[in-house]
């Protein structure tokens, strides 16, 4: 079915609010979850809810949280999220960075005790907004092989970066992993073979077979694992969190959250940066887009794109929501009808 | 033929000397050539030292160079490298950022005026023996395509990346392109096949022929073609330096140096890092090393463990140089004697 998105995020607070969530929390974890799927990443959209709620009744999130920062420099912070929601928690960590960026052209935070992010480029979004570039890294439970080996040891590790250009700003947004594990399942429940690259079996060779993977490979090869396992390292070194196979609690309802986060925050202006260098930046993401197109393909796309133009499109024709999953939520939020 | 490595250093300290660079500013150059040959990477060896003694003579490197830093904010800096050779204003800038994260937990440098930085592990390196984190950015001369294109419009855009950990550091240094442009000459030379994903022809398709090759590809697909984009536009934006088509001054004797380097210092210590948490990520490291291989493969490597083991077999058995440069070399060096 279709749903409108201010219906959506109505029914997501109700759902939350019935757990006992703050409003203001719920408002922000809605928003989060809402975009996600206007954005066409379900994976990070109303899907998420019933496990919120679900970790909420199990008190691993704290519906009343009140994360506790501690400046360990001018520019620096260390956030003790309190188990709060991840985007009740991380926008207050970003505001806060953003206002000490503002004035010291440079701020970072390390979350520890926060639950799941959600959708990375939301952050990024918002900083770019307030003219600033922001670089966001989460830790995540272990799927990922290290290049070379079979065992599932790394998180996902994604990344989200934020730079101001004009007309609109670059907003990157990207797992380290080739796919995600959800997409796995999702081919295994439609018997749909998987792509080569994307995962291995037992013995660590690359399968199609999604029912053989068991773990999910790295993007971009040896490469992309080394980059994988920078971010899990600079993560649970910062914000003294776990690594590996210690990271749990953002797919589960039981564990509380073990995982990290990392948000480094810079003011281009602040550097010197002024009209004409977001227009430079523009200007230059414009060539790319223009530049001739490889025979074949459709031609240079720009990370952060595609999602503005789904986001449009969505707005107007409303999310697609399989309707096993909206009857869920609607027995999580007794209270809830949807809009005349 | 095979040089000692100290023998090495005399020969560009010589030559650097005898176009009127200064004794500390020879010194650290010729570490970071020499230290990258005992690495295995010739390319940011000796091979680099008559582009650089060329540059000093047409005076677009600066020999007595005066980097000029502002501090913008208590972590912050903009640096003008005032021509100065890579190294000598990359480890001035070090310097200064590792002293101020130790108090403040972070401190960010942009560099812009600078000759190439050399071989990007080794300031990852004395970061994270200073116990810090650091990430560094450089931009490079346009020689890769964007994914979907056909054009160099994007530099190989490497990064490295330390974090400490015991008993050895992580260090992590690669090009966002799958190779260097280096490597496709070298191909050509020998009438060497590609491999594919490598480089592409005219029309943007994927090539296996190096005389064909007219762009080199990002490594890892649209991601790996989505960070080097990132990591171009944040150097640019926060340097104030050139982008794409623009960027100029690494490879030739001409230009002057338009590309833009970026240091990012964190220190776990003030975050709360103590010996434990150093050990912790050893340990992590350990488990990936000694994890079950893929059939078929080798193991897990973890990034700067080859490069470690060959530095030592290098300082035992000598750098191998090509006997055409070394006699190039020596010809830059006119009071240059191998020890005897």
């Amino acid at each position: 079915m279709r749903i409108a998105a201010t219906d959506e995020r109505r029914l997501i607070r109700a759902a939350l609010e019935y757990v006992g969530v703050e409003e203001p929390a719920a408002e922000v974890q809605a928003e989060w979850l809402v975009e996600a799927d206007l954005r066409g990443h379900p994976s990070h959209g109303l899907q998420r809810l019933p496990v919120l709620v679900g970790r909420v009744r199990n008190q691993v999130a704290n519906p009343i949280s009140r994360p506790r920062a501690e400046w360990i420099g001018v520019n620096a912070a260390t956030i003790d999220g309190d188990r709060g929601l991840g985007p009740w928690v991380g926008t207050r960590v970003l505001e806060m960075l953003l206002e000490r960026a503002r004035v010291g052209g440079v701020a970072v935070g390390a979350v520890k005790n926060a639950n799941h992010l959600g959708l990375l480029s939301l952050y990024a979004e918002r900083a770019a907004a307030a003219g600033m570039i922001a670089i966001v890294l989460t830790t995540s439970e272990a799927l990922v092989h290290p290049w070379g080996g079979r065992d599932a040891l790394l998180g996902t590790n994604p990344i989200a970066i934020g730079v101001p250009a004009s007309p609109e700003p670059f907003i990157l947004d990207m797992a380290t992993s080739a796919i995600s594990m959800g997409k796995v399942l999702a081919y295994r429940q439609r018997g749909l073979d998987l792509s080569p690259g994307w995962a291995v079996d037992d013995g660590g060779e690359p399968t199609l077979d999604p029912e053989a993977a068991r773990a999910v490979s790295p993007f971009g090869g040896p490469k992309g694992y080394a980059l994988s396992l920078a971010f899990e390292l600079i993560v649970a070194s910062v914000s003294q969190t776990a690594l590996g196979t210690e990271v749990k609690g953002t797919l589960d309802v039981e564990h509380p959250s073990t995982k990290g986060d990392l948000f480094i925050v810079v003011s281009p202006t602040q550097f010197g940066a002024d009209e004409g260098s977001t227009a430079r930046l523009g200007d230059y993401l414009e060539q790319l887009r223009a530049s001739p197109p490889a025979r074949g393909s459709e031609g240079v796309a720009i990370p952060g794109d595609g999602a503005r133009v789904r986001r449009q499109d969505s707005l107007r024709t409303g999310v697609d929501v399989p309707d096993v999953l909206y009857d869920e939520c609607q027995r999580l939020a007794p209270g809830f009808r949807v809009a005349a």
